[in-house]
């Protein structure tokens, strides 16, 4: 791919260049490319289809932007850094011969509920950024047994490269560093979305998926990882996708560095009412309220408590554990509601007490990520 | 003092040597002197009486067993480390002429709760080992100021030492380090507990005091404070008073070092009932629920949280915000009771949404520090 090519891609426009894509797919903006899913399709399936998902890229693959797979064959995945042998190329081949493990798991953009913090330029991610897919591959720690590649003591994170480049000369490339830790333990080399071959939107035909992080830190098309003693001073890891340590007022300057901000890594606690969507009208009487919840799977959510009175009292919502924790939970509950405009508000807390700030501003961040506070809907009753 | 007079205090009878000792207070044990406060105290007084609040003293000053304050005059407190000019003596004396900051404030025990985790060795404290008092002393930055003391920005921890020694000549010194931004934000050279001069038991006549840290990282009969780059590998501070940073099984073994855990430093969130006491005999009817609330002053308590039915559903209760973000929150709430044994349960939430799992064993560590979960009381009505 040339960079000429590169270049130009970011003027065509993106409804036609999209292969596959479904209208009910909502296009955010044209450069780079978004898509949104519909509140509507979030609430009726359990496993986001691959139609629906939500895109946001950085950077594009210029063949990539299409709903079908890439060809395996003779893509090209390598390690690098602190490791021996000092570099090992995996074929695509050769991924497809190895035992693939299958995580349900949260692909959330770290910009998603964007539109609730005020004032914040970017995607205006209102809860379309998030999806609950099975993505499928070879755990990077299987490729290290079968290569016998062994990982200095030193090494502290891992920095994935994608075979996208940037969208003009003038821009930085894209990549990310993860902590080693949760990398060795469950990342996968992705091949395959909700049981089909990745398509080339979502970063196939490899992408590196570690479940229970932000979207972002699943780097697409994977081109190379490099095992490291110190995170990547590269533009979107070490000023973009990041957090600052300390609390801001909102709308304050901030001016990032590695010691006084951290990246978007861990998912962050959230819950969400899908049904009914903000705006709806409702019949008087007992009125149905569902949605879903995670967190970063780490631990388990304990409860979805659900007020109908602005927080003056809170009932349980009932929901299943799924079987994989890093899978969000569908949740429901029933109140009889009077005519009247109401609010509905959803809170999760998990077992480590973590739940949603009534204000989710308080974490107000000059780029609007991980929005966090407790989930309200209005709705009119007749 | 001599080391002869360390070595022979262990053994002296506790109830005989605090002057002034009030025999409401509780003894817990008797070599290092513990003292709890009964959980009527807490709840008749917003402000913890000196004579009331708790004592956990690893190693004691033998002159400082008195509720009684120690002479000020000839009392000195040395600055150094990387600091400008090297060494700075403050004479107690000079304290006394300057301005007084005070501060309403938690005093908390980080093993306080510890009764709650099962099988861990200590204090076995159940909510005895915590007060909210006043501490009025000289901020350490006006001292600073006065003294023209430049501290070098490579300063990241001031590690405190006081002028008790250890109970045993095998036994290690107490110290301990505390980062560097709080410190120089909001400690205090302390000289008054609650109004009257610092009782040689609080660790008087001068305390470091940084509120929103638990007790143990509020040195008493301080000597000495070291502005330095790293923490200290005291065993007080390096291997004792820690908490590991990933979570563990309860009973599982843990060897301690500064990369696999932090130290107690921030007060977690936390409520109690104070009143109804668990194991009372109430009479059917509205029965009023109250207690305290807190939690590290960063941010405001939002809400507490009251259930009657073990978390079916939470009700909120009233509380006032007071003056100081250090100072605990006194709520209440009511509910109608029939006959029959009731948990009575009791949540807070704070803005950055921190609250108390369910199961606060979740945080179980070796030595049973920082207990944050939700709290309860069983009562029986009739």
């Amino acid at each position: 791919m040339s960079t000429q090519a590169v270049l130009s891609k970011s003027s065509r426009p993106i409804a036609t260049s999209l292969k596959g894509k479904d209208s009910r797919l909502e296009v955010m903006s044209a450069v780079p490319l978004v898509l949104s899913t519909p509140v509507g399709l979030l609430a009726e399936q359990t496993i986001t289809d691959k139609k629906y998902l939500f895109v946001r890229n950085i950077q594009d693959l210029a063949e990539g932007m299409t709903l079908e797979p890439l060809p395996l064959e003779g893509w090209e995945t390598e390690l690098v850094g602190l490791i021996k042998p000092f570099r090992v190329v995996i074929r695509g081949e050769e991924l497809l011969e190895m035992d693939q493990a299958e995580y349900e798991m949260i692909l959330q953009c770290s910009g998603n509920g964007r539109s609730q913090y005020r004032g914040i330029p970017g995607t205006p991610w209102d809860q379309g950024g998030v999806g609950n897919v099975r993505f499928a591959g070879v755990p990077l720690k299987a490729i290290l047994d079968k290569y016998n590649v062994t990982v200095d003591p030193q090494v502290k994170y891992v920095t994935a490269e994608g075979h996208d480049l940037p969208m003009g000369l003038e821009k930085p490339d894209f990549e990310h560093s993860l902590p080693v830790a949760p990398v060795l333990e469950r990342s996968i080399l992705a091949l395959k979305l909700n049981g089909e071959p990745l398509p080339g939107i979502h970063g196939g035909p490899v992408r590196l998926v570690t479940p229970g992080l932000f979207g972002t830190m699943q780097v697409k098309w994977l081109r190379r990882l490099r095992f490291e003693t110190a995170e990547s001073p590269n533009f979107y890891h070490a000023t973009e996708y990041r957090v600052p340590l300390s609390l801001l007022k909102a709308g304050e300057k901030f001016r990032f560095t590695m010691e006084n901000s951290r990246p978007t890594w861990d998912i962050r606690l959230m819950s969400y009412i899908l049904e009914p969507e903000s705006g709806a009208k409702l019949k008087a009487g007992v009125v149905t309220v569902s949605g879903v919840a995670y967190n970063d799977g780490s631990v388990r959510l304990e409860s979805v408590l659900v007020s109908f009175d602005r927080g003056q009292n809170w009932q349980p919502a009932k929901f299943e554990i799924p079987d994989s924790p890093y899978a969000w939970y569908r949740w429901t509950t029933q109140a009889n509601l009077k005519p009247g405009v109401h609010e509905i508000w959803s809170r999760a807390i998990d077992a480590l007490g973590r739940t949603q700030p009534l204000e989710g501003s308080i974490f107000w961040n000059p780029n609007g990520y991980e929005w966090t506070g407790v989930f309200k809907v209005e709705v009119t009753v007749n």
